[in-house]
Order: C-alpha cells, then structure tokens, then sequence
C-alpha cells in the first residue's frame, strides 16, 4: 500500500426533502451571501429552485442567481460567474444541480479570489484559495458533490482540462434520492457508467497489497450492478435510487482509491469524444472504458481483470486460462450496459471511425505516453478508439 | 435505506513514520498548547514519544504530558486531565497510543469547557463544546481515531459507558502502520475483533435496501479475513498491518453504517466483562459476539445470517435450509477467532458462570428491552452470557 492523505470535511445531508436544510446549512457553514448556480429549466419546472430559495430566504440568507450551466461545463459560464460574484460581494457558491453545476461553481470559486485567469488551474497551477462551496445534487454520476475535482470545457477550441484540491471538496452536499427519480432512463445509465468508471479507473492499479480498496471498490460495483437495472425497470424506486447516489459519493470521495496508483485513461479519452461531440460523458465512457479494458487486458496481467470478472460480474474462473474469464467479464459489462441503454460502440454513440485522428490528437500526449495501470502511446490510444469502433452491438 | 448525516472531517495521514507531521499537522489544526496524552512505557521504550516531541518542538508546539492511561481508561485520570488542561492553558489534546488513550484525551476534551461534572456526558448529555483533538494511532481495533465515539470507565464501581457526537471526531489521525509491528498477537487479534464487531454490529440491521452499506461491510469483513491470520503469522508484514489499520478506521467512520438501524448489543453485553474482568475489549467481543449471532439466529429470520456466511465466509447456500447456512458462517467466525488466538467461550476467557447474574444486573434493563435489530430482555442477555459459558473449544 502507497502513503496517503485523505480528508473528506463534506457534511453530507442525506434523505427526502433535506432540501429544505439548505439555508441552515449555508448558515452553518459561514455563508450570508449565495450564488444560487444552477443549469437548464428543470431546476425551475420541478419546484427545486422555488423550495431552495424559500429555504435560504428563511435562513436570512440573501443570493444571487446564475443559471444556464450546460453538460460540458464552459469557461465563458464561469468568467461571468466570477465577474458576478466579486459585483455582488458573493460569500458561498451554491450549486443546484448535477456534476457540470458543481465543477462549474468550484470553478468560480477559486476563480472569485484569484488575480489571474482562472483557467491556470486547467492547466496545471494549484488552486491556493477558493470561496466555500455547498451543493443540492440532482443527478448521481460525476461524485462532484463529496470530490475536489473540476473539469470545464474551453468553449473556443472545446479543450475538456480538469483541477484537483481539498481546497474544492464541498463544504455540505445535500443528497435527496427523490429528487433522481424524475430522471429518464438515459440520463440516469450514463450517470450510473460514470459512477462505475469512477471506481474501475481507481481498481485498475500496479500498487499490490491493496486488498481494503480492492474490496471496497467490489462493494460499491456490486452495487451499482444490483441496482441500476432496478432504477431502469422502475425510475421511480427510492431505494435503488437512494443506493444509487450514495454509491455515486463513495465512488469519488477517494476512499475507495486511497494507498494505490491509479489511472484515469478511460476518462482522458472518453472527454475528447464528449468534447467533439458534445455526447453525455458516461455514454462516452460505456463505449471507451470496455475498450481500454479489452485492449490492456491482452497486453498486461489479465489476473486482475479476472479478478474483477469473479468478484463483480460472478464469473466462474477458469484456472487453466485466467485469460478467458478476464475477457468474459468484459464481455459481462458491455451486456450490462446494453442492458441499462448505453451505446457500446461508436456508430450507437455517434461517433465517427473517421474522426480518430482528431481525437488523438486532441488528447495530445504526441511522442510521450500516458497512464497508470498501463502506459499508453498515441498508437495506442488510436488503438482503443478502434476497438471501440468496431465493437460489435450486444445480442438482445 | 433510513435517512442520515455523514460528517467525518477528520484528516487522515497515512504511512510510514507519518508521525513526523505531527507537529505540523497540530499547528494546521490551530493548537498552540498540547496536552500530550498516552499510556503505559511502551510508547517511551518504542522512541515514539521523543519522535512525537521532536515534531511538536519543531513545529514550536509546547506541551505538557500525562502518560498512564490504562485499557478500561478510567474517569480518575480524566478528572486529572480536565484540571491540568485547564490549569495550563491547553488548546490542543493530542493523544498517542490506541482506543484508550483516543477516547481519555475525548473525554478531556469535552470536560474542560464544561462547568459540571464530564460523567453528564457519559450519562446521556450531549456535548456541546470541546477542544481540539488529534491522535496519533499505535494500533489498530477501537476505531475511535475515525470516530466521534469515546468509552470511559467509572473507578468506583466498574460502569462504562460511551458518548458520541461529531465533536468528538478528531481533526487529524496519524496513521502509520509500522507502528503496530511490534505488537504482541494477542492484541493484535484483539483489535482485529473489535473491528470486525465494528462491522456486524452495523451489518446486522432491520433496514431494508441498504445494498450500498451491506456491500461496504462485506469489504472490510473480507479484508479482515484475508489479513488477519497474515499479521499473526508474520507480525512485520507491512502491507498487511496497512490494509487491517485503515479498515479498523473505515469501519468506525460510520460510513459502513450510516442509512441503516444498527445492534451494538454486542459492545453493550462484552462492556460488562471487561468492567468486571478488565481483560481485553476484543477477547471479550471474540466471546460474546458469535454467542450473539447463534441467539438471535435461530430466533429471527437466518436470512441475513445466511447473507454473511456465503459473502463472508465462503460457505455454499443451502437453500433448502438457509438456518444451516446460518449456522455454518457462526461456526466459521469461531474458527477464525480460534485461528487467530482469540478465546471462544468463558474458560477460555477467564470468565466464571457463576456471575452471569452481576453482569446481568450490571447491564441494567431491568425488565426492559434493549437492541436493533433484536430486542432483548434480561433472560435474552442471560441466555447470551450462557451460550459464551458452555461453547465448546474449536477442534483444532
């Protein structure tokens, strides 16, 4: 196991209508005046928003609003939140909404109290100080709410950068599950892909001896296994939903990572197609992360994807040829995504066997070579994109 | 899946001679004045404690010191703890060693801001300030350096009794398993029960839908299976004293155990044999825990039983006769504490029949119900101390 630090100080708020706790949790946590950020008019629709602001308007909260945030998050967003905030003399950011409101609050949050352009801290400077930030979650996928992560697109050029401090975990995050139940199915299996991504690019690893992560990262898997099809089947299911998103937190605090090498490839290169496309990022990910799995497995041990194959999928090993239940339970997965209404290669996603090259050279490692578990060259992330291509639809 | 709150904000630092940064880590945690708290010689023979001085004294920390906490740590040394913090002007309590000395610098922490007597807290009170606390860990099984638990003995009279509130979760825990190298098997086993009773204490519940927390539980069960017999047969294997040190620290976080009812019966029942036998917590629990389970087994539904033994230990499901499946997975756990060097009945303890009826008294419900998952009544917990009585030693 590899040293490390972990410090997770997000008071998570977890249950029907702990919406109504946001005023008092702004307060406690030092807030008195809010950006209210939210996205697109289902905020609105739903009553969300209405119940939000009566909550901080009890709390003697005062806010001002900024809506708008698209999937993808941008940066123009973002400069107008900043400009906004230092206005308005804004102390806390609330994020209404799913992982694209909240990476793009933290965003304006480390932007608000920096002199320079804020995009210095997507392209490698670390982030020294941030306004606090809580969140109101609407959708289980990204695990913005319990991380300190944030990706934002540059809308010139669609250049997808991430950011990364303690400094960004949220101060609360108010976590309804009956606020998921409105989703349709679609959204909510890409959230659930993105959820299982999050723990797969953390269980992948070349650090041994990690067995507490190992089977904390099973657990949370086992789960999204056994409850995602019950959400499709029947959206409005509190409890698969309430597992579901608390599954979704776990996956990103980085407990389930911590002491081990991780890699994050599958998520590099599903953000060019979601870029180029402007697809949902975890139908991005159902199609490249099966790919990245089939193309690591034949080239490195495949003891650990046989592993994941018995552990999450239930495969039977077969000891004489481990090789071949590491493939089954890949093949496992692409059954499973099909089955909760994921794209499994590039013709169902959108995407174009033609734009490889784009794609590669957008992801920009040139000569070099990037990874974790395994260490890709751009031959081989062409590669991946390949395979991802030319993966056959899964047989109903 | 019940409603919760999760607030853990503790810093962990995890690794080899992280005890380093403890000095650094006090002055990030704004203490100026440490009382350095520990227990018996064994940290002054390690050089632990001149390492910790040193960290401290670089970081220009001053403290005072008041070593002598025994396991049971007793309400007398508090009441002296509580006087000289105050007397010096501490800010800051740092304790050094395990579950005891943790949950002593707790219930000084929490005494020394308070006008009346710190036993209010230990009779139902809920605290409402304290100071400050940070630990460094010398080993693994109470769990309280993740907590915001503290269990305290009264002198006069053998009543312990805990307390809990978020306050009491220390601001940082330092965490390096070379530490616990050096530790005897016996505690070594001890603690690695204590742990795994953290987690079936949770694992047990009446809560429906909760796969997210089952799953979690089953994770560190499984680690603890896997790592215990490999500490006991090799005391200096690193990676395997990491794995049970942060799965000691997982499973009494409470995020293994939050949305669900929980059952600390167990802790309640063994509590009673460690008051008037003062012998360890986890010899106790390696008792009381499997006579537990084999009680309310065969007087609720062996479902849940069932649920552990194959996912836990391995056991193949009779589905025919789950009761059998059961009961096999109770007779495993057994196997294990034996394997480990763990007492499985009152011999084996050191514990005499012929008092059930004062730790009955003791226990004090009088003709009331106490539990979680399955009330008991005085004749229940009677039963319960019998069956640790008449268990037969595991055949080796």
């Amino acid at each position: 196991m590899n040293d490390f630090q972990f410090y997770s100080p997000t008071e998570f708020i977890f249950g029907r209508n702990t919406e109504a706790q946001v005023g008092a949790a702004v307060r406690k946590h030092g807030g008195t005046r809010v950006l209210l950020h939210y996205g697109g008019q289902s905020a609105v629709r739903s009553g969300l928003l209405v119940r939000v602001k009566d909550s901080l308007a009890a709390a003697g909260i005062a806010y001002v609003e900024l809506g708008g945030v698209k999937p993808n998050p941008r940066d123009t967003l973002v400069y107008e939140g900043i400009s906004l905030c230092r206005r308005e003399g804004v102390d806390f950011l609330l994020a209404v909404g799913g992982g694209s409101v909240i990476d793009s609050a933290k965003a304006i949050a480390i932007g608000v109290p920096y002199e320079g352009d804020f995009w210095d801290f997507y392209s490698g400077k670390s982030p020294a100080a941030a306004l606090p930030v809580g969140t109101v979650l609407t959708i289980a996928a990204a695990g913005s709410e319990g991380s300190g992560d944030s990706v934002i697109t540059k809308e010139d050029g669609g250049l997808k950068r991430g950011t990364g401090s303690d400094l960004l975990r949220p101060k609360f995050s108010i976590l309804d599950p009956a606020l998921t139940c409105t989703l349709p199915p679609y959204q909510t299996a890409c959230g659930a892909t993105d959820i299982m991504a999050h723990v797969f690019e953390r269980y992948f690893t070349n650090t041994e001896e990690v067995e507490i992560t190992d089977r904390l990262c099973e657990g949370v898997l086992l789960t999204m296994v056994r409850e995602t099809p019950r959400v499709i089947a029947d959206p409005e299911n509190y409890d698969a939903r309430a597992n579901i998103m608390w599954a979704g937190t776990v996956a990103h605090t980085n407990i389930v990572g911590v002491g081990r090498e991780q890699d994050w490839n599958s998520h590099g290169i599903e953000h060019e197609l979601s870029a180029l496309y402007d697809c949902a990022h975890g139908a991005g990910l159902a199609v490249i992360m099966p790919a990245w799995m089939e193309f690591v497995c034949t080239r490195r041990d495949p003891m650990r994807f046989a592993q994941a194959a018995v552990r999450v999928w239930g495969c039977q090993m077969d000891f004489a040829h481990p090789e071949n239940t590491a493939m089954e339970g890949i093949a496992c997965f692409r059954r499973f995504l099909h089955r909760i209404g994921m794209p499994v290669n590039f013709a169902e996603l959108g995407a174009r066997e033609e734009d490889i090259p784009v794609l590669v050279e957008k992801f920009g490692i040139g000569t070099g070579r990037t990874g974790g578990y395994y260490w890709l060259s751009a031959e081989d992330v062409t590669e991946i994109y390949r395979i991802a291509a030319h993966t056959p639809p899964v047989e109903s």
